[in-house]
This record gives C-alpha cells, structure tokens and sequence, in this order.
C-alpha cells in the first residue's frame, strides 16, 4: 500500500496565515477530500480530483479518505483552521478505530495549522495571555449538562474561555444558556467577544461585557471568547481597544 | 510617530510550519526584539539591528520595543510558537497599560502562528478532539495553590490538558506535583505525553500513563499533554500509537 492520508487546515482564511507545509501537501495531493465550502476555498490543480460532502458527515468523509488512501491516492482531508481543534483530524482517526485493521497500516500526518482562537486573540491584543480554554458549545455529541460543568469548572478556576461551534440552524438556545450560566460566575464587566470570520473580508468584531453579551448575533462562523476576572482592556485614542489577560492572572 | 510594532512568533521549529504573514514582518521590520535564542533562528539581513536579550526580562524587552517603535522604527517583538500563548503579546500589553500615554496611539499588530500545543497534538494524532484547556506550570506570577486548582477544575470536568512551562532549573518539583495531584483524580491509564521540541532536529516524545509519567525527562522545551478519561490508543503495525479524543467525549 503506498497511498497516504495528510489531514490538514487551511487556517482561518487568509491565505497569509496558511503554513508553507500545507500548502506543498495541497499541491502534493491527488485527492482532496473535504466539506466543500473548504475546498472552494483551494485554487483547482489540473488533474487533482475533488470529493466534497456537506458539513457534519464528517465519518463518511473519513471513511472515504481512507479507502482512497488504501487504493493507493495520496489524499489531503481538508479542515478549516487547525484540523485537531473541532476539525477533521478526529473523525479519521475515530474512523480509524472503529474501521478496517488495514486502515492502521496507512501512512497518516496530521499537519498543524493556525486556529481561529489564535486568529481572533492576535486581533483582540493578548486576550489568551494567561490559561485558558476550548469548549465546544455543540451538544450533537455531548450532553448539554457535560458543556455546562466544564463551563462551570473554567469560570469558577479563572481560565479564558474560548467558545467553538456556539450556534447553528439547529442549536439555537445554547450560547445564551451558555453566557447566561457565565454571567452567574463572572463579574458583570467581564469582557466578552464575538468574532465573526476573522481574516476573511467579512470579518466582524463586537465587544460586549457579560451581562450584555446576549445582544450579540452569532451563526457558525462566530467564535465568542470570554475574559477571565483577570482581563483587561486598553482603551486606545482611535480604534477599538485592545484586550489582553495579564501573564501572571491569578 | 510612524513607528509600529508587530508582535509574532516563529512557530514550534521548522520553518515550513511559519506562515508567510510572519515571514513577510520579519523581512520588513527595520529592528528585532527578542530572547536571543530565537533571533538565532531568523536568518540575518542587511541593515536590519537586532536586540537580543535573556530569558525572563519580557516587561523590560517589551518597552525597549516600545520605545523603538515611539521613534519610528518597524519593530518586531520575536517570541516562540503563537506569540499569544505564554509568549510576549500579553507582556507587550502589560507594559502599554503601565507605561507611557503616547504608546496607546502606536500601531501594534499581533500575528498569530502555530502554537507548540498544536504541533504536538498533530504528531500524535489528534489528541485535543474535544473540549481541552492550556495550563502554564510556572509559578513565576502565580500562586501555586491556583495552578492546583485548575488543573483539579480542569481534569474532574474532562477537559484535556497542555501543560506549558512544565520545569527550568529554578522550578524542579512543579511538574511532579502537578502529575501526582492528577494521578490522584484521573485513571491510571490516562495517557500522558512528554513531547521535546517538536518539529526541530532533536524532537523527542514519550508516552506514559498518568501513573508511571513520573518517569518522564522534562525541561523548558518539554510541553506535556494530559488525556482525559476519553482519550484513546490506536495501536499500529509499526512505529508509535496514534492518540486521540473522540469528538463526541463526555
């Protein structure tokens, strides 16, 4: 078997945030496999077949990266941002797991890339200046009450908290039970970010405190970062302030 | 003033994993402020003053770049990895915040990069598939009764857990302590990862369980991976286990 399987992120959207590695793997590659609004993001390459799925079938996608990896295709499984944060570098190896014991023989990489949380804190300042944390907000594959005793436990020992998949069509309610949970915590003045496509021309940015926090709008591409007691802001004579969590926040 | 300051970071080692946003500030920057040990790692060039200093004096690095870029320098302030994770984007803010009025009205830009944790976790599979937190070890700044706290808030809640700053020769037991008091709270078999400058030349990583990673060599360059109850083994034909968490971990 000499196909292999490189499982990679295009970072969160400009092209001058992708690594030179990712790069030689999206070109290297004979298939690219991938949620489509990913690959869209990839220039065509003549002779690279594409196999885009829609978004949440992320085992079958898996699946079907590995059977063309053991047919002998190099295959690129392309995420967004980072692929082992939320992204597609999990699913395989679940698919690994649970699949054919051939499947473990593969040559499988999973190449690093720049997250949407490192994207959005360099725009804010240093807002991940101290601990922090990651938290999924979907409850497709957790139950609700697991999201709100680690959004509990973080609150309460003083971690940043940075929220992933915080809203969607079908999971409406959750980012306001989630801040209204925080706000229970937290000071009322702790800060409280949305960021929306960060480094894409869309790009928006709000900052709220956690008491008004709720009147933020959010949808799949929002990541809300929330301050620990610790966070400071900089108010700045033009432009909006900047945001940082002192080193030795305590 | 038409002096700026951009605060990046080289990523974990290998230069195909430094984007070319960061490798485009470093070639434009007329001044480099930093720990010498990474302005080693940037190629010189012509005309372009270098301010090397050691390990540990971030506040007085910061406002040396400060006041470069106060006199209208194109200053780039060097850390490791994402400079906003334990590197000098908050230390650079610290002293914005604490220093003089004129510096707020600076054009300051932080980049991101790949941060260690994620080169790490692409090596071993994909080790931080669910919620996960980042804990810095050093006691530098804090007490070590709040290190203790989060990592027992932190390991009781299932996050995963990237332990930074793990031992220097002026901070020996922290480690230990840390790996006892989640001995203490996770099973035994959890795995534990030591992993030695991933990416570069001398790369290094081990696999324990959480009751036999005592055993584990660390120093300033180790960042240590913690798994929750979730995480899982995939044992291969040849070469070392895949790690990784299960997207849906409770």
């Amino acid at each position: 078997m000499s196909g292999r399987l490189v499982i990679l992120g295009l970072g969160p959207g400009d092209v001058a945030l992708r690594t030179p590695q990712t790069d030689a793997a999206l070109s290297e590659a004979t298939d690219l496999v991938g949620y489509g609004a990913y690959l869209d993001r990839v220039a065509p390459r003549a002779g690279q077949r594409r196999h885009a799925s829609d978004n949440g079938a992320e085992i079958a996608r898996a699946r079907q990266a590995l059977r063309l990896a053991s047919e002998g295709r190099h295959v690129a499984v392309v995420s967004g941002g980072d692929p082992g944060v939320f992204g597609m570098a999990s699913a395989v190896f679940e698919a690994i797991k649970h699949g054919e014991p051939a499947w473990r023989a593969l040559e499988v990489q999973v190449l690093p890339g720049v997250s949407a949380v490192f994207a959005v804190a360099a725009r804010l300042g240093a807002p991940l200046g101290h601990d922090f944390c990651v938290v999924s907000l979907s409850d497709n594959r957790k139950p609700w009450d697991v999201v709100c005793a680690r959004l509990r436990a973080a609150a309460q020992a003083g971690f940043v908290i940075a929220l992933y998949n915080v809203a969607s069509v079908a999971r409406p309610w959750q980012l306001g039970a989630a801040l209204d949970l925080l706000g229970g915590i937290l000071p009322a003045a702790t800060p409280v970010v949305f960021a929306h496509a960060v480094s894409r021309p869309d790009e928006r940015i709000e900052l709220f405190d956690i008491a008004t926090a709720a009147r933020g709008q959010a949808d799949m591409r929002t990541l809300v970062l929330v301050g620990s007691r610790e966070t400071r802001l900089i108010v700045r004579p033009s432009g909006p302030a900047w945001i940082y969590a002192p080193r030795g926040a305590a």
